[in-house]
C-alpha cells in the first residue's frame, strides 16, 4: 500500500522513519508492503535529518492527489486552511486521511467527519491530542458504552515544562520561557502555548467527541499563564499546592462548560505529579468511572507512533465506521458551573488600595485567609463561583491592580 | 445476536444489566438485537439482585454449548479448570469467548490463543486485568509498533486499600484487613490478594503479551504485605515515601525478570497518589516512551464495562485477527536485575542481636542510615541487588529475627 505524506517536519520525519526505514515491531517484521511514496514539502532543497530519495519529494499537492496508488494521506503540517483543504480533497478522491493537525480537526471536525462518511473513508487523528497517549482511540471505545460528562487534562508540554521549572528552580516566568525556548520546549512565538490556544483546541476535540456536539476553540474560555510570578509559586507551594495549566469541560443536561486556566492542585492529586513535557487526561464515564491516561504529550517518536497507530487501523480494516456523531444540540454555559476556593495575589504599595482590595473580596467571600508580604497581599477565599470571581477580578483590574488568581481544585 | 453468560456474581450481574437491561450508550440506542439468552449459575433458586427470567437460567453447560444461536460465551466465573474447559469447548464449537477470569488466562493463555486461532474465533479478556482500565486493548495497539521492555503497576485493589488506610489512619495490618473485609474490599479468605497471587496473575498476563512468551504466575517471585506494621508506615512516611504493592517485570535480551512486592515510592511519583481501589499500569515502549493508565481496578460496573467493551469488538468485527503471538524463547532471570536502596526494619530486644543485624547489613552495603527506636532498628542501605538483599534477609531470618524490608523505587 502506498501512502502520501504532507509535511516533513519533526513528526513527519518520525513517521517516515517508522514506515520507510522500518523502525518498530510491525514494519520490521511485516511482509506487507507499505511505503511512503510521495512527500510534500515546502522546499525540496532544504537539508534534512532523514534520508528521503529526491524522486519522492514534491512541492505540488497534485502529485499526491492524482496518484491513484496512494490510498492514505497523512497530514502532519501545522497550518489551517490549506491543510484542511488537502484533507477534504484527499477524502473526496477516496483516500483515507490521518492527521496530527489539531487546529484543522478542532475547527472543521464536523465537515471532516461528514466528508469521510460520504466518501466511505477513514478519518483518524490520534496524534492531534496528547502526543503518544492513545486518548482518541480510547475515547471512541469508552463512548460505545458510556456517556462522558467530564474531561480534565494537562494537555500542553510547553506550559507544563515552564510551570514545573518555575516550581523546581524558583525562576520567574520570563526567565523560564527563555530557557524553554533555548531547550526547544517553547517556540520562538510562544503565544499559542502560553495563551491557551493549543490547549483549547485539544479540549475542543475531546469535548466535541465526548458530548456529541462540535465545540470550537473559540467556545472555550481561556486564560494564560504569564501573570504567574515566583512569589505566587512560593506561596502556593508553602500552602501545599502545585500550580498546573488545566483544561476542563463538563456536560450538564444540554449545556456544556469549558475552560482552560491555571489552577491549584493538592500534592495528593495524581495530576500534581505530572511534570515537564508529560500530559495527562482524565475522562469520566457514567459506567466505567474515572480513567486517566498519562504519557509524552509531544516529541517526534511519541507523536509519530500515534500517526502510524492510526495507519495500523486502516491496514487492519478496523474502525471503518466513523462512530463519532456530532448530532446533539448543546448550549455554551460559559464557566458558571465551575466553582471553588480561590487563591489571589494582588500587588499594591499603599494602604488605601489594600483596603479596597480586601473590601472588594469581602463582597464575594466571607471566610478568607489573608497574608500581607512586601507590597503584596495573598488571599484564599471561601467557595466562589467562577463567573462571580471573574467579576471581582474585573473590578480590581479596572483600578489597574496587578494580580494573579487561580481556583483551588483538590 | 445471542450471548451465553457463565456466572451471575458481581461482574455477571453488571454485564447482564448493561446488555439485557440496556444500560449505557450503545444498548440504549442500538437497533441491533443483542441479548443474553442463557445464564449458567450454580443454584437456580438463589435470590438475586438482578431480574433474570427463570427460563434463561440453567445449571447445565450443555444448554449453552449446544445452543447454535449463541455466538458468544462470556465467562465471568472465578474458578480455574472447569472455566478453562468451558472456554475451550465454546471455541471448538465456533463461539467467540470473552472472559474476566485472570487465573485461567494466566495459566492457559497459550492454549486459549491456539484454540481461538484454530477455530477462527475471538478470544478477548480485557476485564482480566485492571478492571475498567482499557489496558489489554491498549497493549495490543502499542505492540503493533513498539517493543515493550518494562511493565509496572499497582494491580490489586484490596492490598492498595489496606496500604492506603494503614497510611491515612495509622492502623496496623490485621486491624485494617478486618475493616477491609467488613467494607467488602477484602474477601473472607484474603490469601490470593495479600500474598500476591492475584497481582502475579495479572502481571503474568501483561508480561506474556508484551514479551511474546508465556510467563506463568509461578514464574513470578512474590512477597506479601502482612509483615508491614504501623511502625513501618510511620517511619516510611517520615522519610518522605509511600508504601505500595508493586508488580514489575522487565525484558533484557532473552531473559525476563518479574516480581511482586511492597516497595517505597517518593511522594513525587505519580503512583504514590494512587489510592484505595484504584489501579495504575505503566508500560514502556521503545518508540512511544512511557504510558500510564489509571482507573478503577475492580467493581461491578467498571469490570462489566470492560467485558461489554470486548463484545463491542466482536459486534464491530474488529480484532478478528489474534495479534498476540507467544513465539519467543525466554529465560527466567529471577530478580537479579532489580536493585536499589533498601529500607529494613528489624525487631530486637538485646544489644548483641542489634550488633549482629548491623554487621550482617554491613556485609552487603557500605553507606547506610540507621535509626534505633524502642526495640527496633530502621536501616536504609546503599544500592544493593535484589537477589543479594534476599540473601541478607535469609541470614537474619535464620536467627528468627522479625523484620520487614522494601526496595526504594523513586
Amino acid at each position: 500500500m502506498k501512502v502520501g505524506l504532507l509535511g516533513l517536519g519533526t513528526v513527519g520525519t518520525g513517521v517516515y522513519e517508522i514506515i520507510n526505514h522500518q523502525r518498530g515491531n510491525y514494519f520490521a517484521s511485516s511482509k506487507q508492503e507499505i511505503v511512503i511514496s510521495k512527500v510534500m514539502v515546502r522546499d525540496i532543497d532544504k537539508k534534512r535529518k532523514v534520508d528521503v530519495p529526491a524522486e519522492y519529494l514534491t512541492t505540488d499537492f497534485k502529485d499526491i492527489i492524482d496518484d491513484e496508488e496512494i490510498k492514505v494521506v497523512i497530514c502532519v503540517m501545522g497550518g489551517l486552511e490549506a491543510e484542511y483543504n488537502y484533507m477534504i480533497q484527499s477524502m473526496k478522491r477516496g483516500k483515507h486521511v490521518i492527521t496530527a493537525n489539531k487546529a484543522a480537526v478542532s475547527e472543521y471536525m464536523d465537515v471532516l467527519y461528514k466528508t469521510a462518511r460520504e466518501n466511505n473513508v477513514s478519518f483518524l487523528y490520534e496524534a492531534s491530542v496528547g502526543g503518544g497517549i492513545p486518548i482518541i482511540t480510547s475515547l471512541i471505545q469508552i463512548l460505545r458504552i458510556n456517556q462522558i460528562s467530564e474531561i480534565k487534562g494537562i494537555l500542553n508540554g510547553t506550559t507544563n515544562f515552564i510551570l514545573s521549572k518555575m516550581s523546581d528552580e524558583g525562576w520567574d516566568f520570563e526567565e523560564t520561557l527563555i530557557k524553554a525556548q533555548e531547550l526547544g520546549f517553547a517556540e520562538a512565538d510562544p503565544t499559542a502555548d502560553i495563551e491557551g490556544f493549543d490547549v483549547s483546541r485539544k479540549l475542543s476535540i475531546l469535548s466535541s467527541m465526548s458530548f456529541g456536539f462540535h465545540i470550537k476553540d473559540e467556545d472555550i474560555k481561556k486564560r494564560g499563564i504569564k501573570e504567574i510570578t515566583s512569589a505566587d509559586i512560593d506561596t502556593i507551594n508553602d500552602m501545599g499546592y502545585v500550580i498546573k495549566y488545566l483544561a476542563h469541560s463538563k456536560l450538564e443536561g444540554n449545556t456544556y462548560y469549558a475552560t482552560v486556566e491555571p489552577v491549584l492542585l493538592s500534592t495528593k492529586d495524581i495530576m500534581s505529579n505530572v511534570n515537564e513535557e508529560f500530559n495527562i487526561i482524565s475522562i469520566n464515564g457514567d459506567i466505567i468511572g474515572e480513567l486517566q491516561f498519562y504519557g509524552k504529550g509531544a516529541g517526534k517518536d511519541a507523536t509519530a507512533n500515534a500517526v502510524v497507530g492510526d495507519l495500523m487501523y486502516i491496514i487492519n480494516a478496523d474502525f471503518r465506521k466513523q462512530e463519532i456523531v456530532l448530532d446533539q444540540q448543546l448550549e455554551n454555559g460559559g464557566i458558571k458551573e465551575f466553582s471553588g476556593k480561590y487563591y489571589l495575589r494582588a500587588d499594591s504599595d499603599n494602604h488605601e488600595e489594600f483596603s479596597h482590595i480586601i473590601d472588594t473580596i469581602s463582597d464575594f467571600s466571607n471566610n478568607k485567609k489573608i497574608i500581607f508580604n512586601r507590597s503584596k497581599v495573598f488571599v484564599v477565599t471561601d467557595e466562589v463561583r467562577a463567573d462571580q470571581f471573574e467579576e471581582l477580578v474585573l473590578e480590581l483590574k479596572s483600578k489597574n491592580i496587578n494580580l494573579f488568581y487561580a481556583r483551588i481544585y483538590s
